[in-house]
């Protein structure tokens, strides 16, 4: 089972200064890295409009992220949200591959690289000795894409790959904002669809729900994660939006909590963590 | 079900930076409070042999951490380990009490204080305007107490109380150093001893060990969760104290995690996430 996630672009309200604005989208991208989410969802927090600069400082930060380290200098030059992002441990997710010599690549291996126009010739950056020179579709110079490496008389070209055509178990996540959480969630059936509050029924193993999902084997299937806000929980963001929140499944993932708070980090990387067990052990 | 956690004195490995140890230990803290974690036993780890200072950094800050906000000036006098504490947001814990006015104290409420002698009288300071006077067995000077204070006549006096009778749903942590692994796990039954490995099997809800956890009814139970080290897993640190570990129960709870590593604060924080959701709700 694969998981997406939606939180508001209030995430980081409350916290003003840049080094813990920092670590606390490196902890959102550790916990969708480690459980394999493919799309985070970021929607418009209207109970609390944040500035536009502090969405772009997580969708950025989210992004850098997620490529790969011999990218991230050419895609993001020197840039004042990244500030302290040279500082955060590396992810290590799978695609995160380290620099190889050239004569050790094997046909067909796949990497991220950015396309480069040299005279009228496409080649892409993919973090080795030399550029490869590409044969695919796509023009659009400096964009970031996945390609496969073929190997004939011990020439490298990068061809197009599909991410269902790629052999690992994880090849990062994709960013989106969206306006209203509404055009979120129509992407999916509502029994896909869970909802965290802490004013909800705990979370059970053994409930009807649950078994839905378990019984669900069809692993290309997502199910949508959504969380409230650090000030407020998805019942008064779902008002804002004059959406019914009684028509979806909501739970509370932390019986008992000994703090008076859940921060929205942890609760994302405690909420992932019981579902990955639970639906993929 | 309780949960009391053992992890290696070489949890800062590879960590150099105190601002980073700091943030390290506070995500521990945070996961101890959160999931009510009673007892957190630190061993020491014969494969690495951290430092002193390092260990006493862990076991400090831990305990900072525990303690409610107005006593941590008068027991942490400015200290070296203590440099970047003062960021960290609060932990705030139900052992955190706020100050509130004198006359606001109820008969019988609990908070956490420190004995101080004035004269030949013992007082307690438990962070309200006045020192409390103490009318209990303790007689040292210091010592970081919890007592129940009493109101008669518009006055009050503070009395012992042990834990089992504070009526609230979490009390804080108590902090152990011990040189042998064995020592700590000597005092669980091995039904109630899950050690976590990355190459264990995955844990799962439905196996006869969970069944057996689920089934046993006695909430004072404690589980024993014992972690390995950011360099070696448990099998190592096994080995070189000469223990059979084939003779636990290990599990790996992250099935197929998309990064290289889990980190073990991560690591933490998920394994209580899923043992306190299926124990609890």
């Amino acid at each position: 089972m694969k998981f997406d996630v939606a939180i508001p672009d209030s995430f980081l309200y409350g916290t003003p200064s840049d080094i813990d604005r920092t670590f606390k989208i490196f902890q959102l991208a550790r916990s969708l890295s480690i459980f394999r989410v493919e799309n985070i969802f970021i929607f418009h927090d209207k109970t609390i409009n944040p500035p536009n600069d502090e969405i772009n400082f997580i969708v950025t930060l989210l992004e850098y992220l997620d490529t790969p380290q011999y990218l991230r200098k050419k895609i993001y030059p020197k840039m004042d949200v990244l500030k302290y992002a040279g500082k955060l441990h590396p992810i290590r997710s799978f695609h995160h591959k380290d620099k190889v010599p050239l004569e050790d690549i094997k046909n067909g291996e796949t990497r991220i690289g950015v396309l480069e126009k040299k005279g009228n010739m496409l080649f892409v950056d993919v973090g080795l000795d030399a550029l490869i020179k590409y044969q695919g579709k796509i023009k659009q110079q400096g964009k970031k894409i996945s390609v496969k490496l073929i190997k004939k008389n011990n020439l490298l070209t990068a061809v197009d790959i599909n991410r269902e055509n790629i052999n690992e178990i994880y090849w990062g996540y994709k960013v989106f904002h969206y306006n209203f959480i509404h055009e979120i969630l129509k992407q999916y059936s509502k029994s896909k669809i869970i909802l965290t509050s802490r004013y909800s029924e705990f979370f059970k193993i053994d409930s009807d729900f649950t078994d839905n999902l378990k019984n669900n084997t069809d692993v290309d299937n997502s199910v949508l994660i959504v969380f409230g806000s650090p000030k407020f929980g998805l019942n008064e963001i779902f008002n804002k939006e004059k959406i019914n929140i009684a028509n979806y499944n909501s739970f509370n993932f932390f019986p008992y909590q000994g703090t008076q708070t859940v921060r929205l980090e942890e609760s994302i990387f405690g909420v992932l963590s019981i579902l990955n067990n639970l639906l993929n052990s």
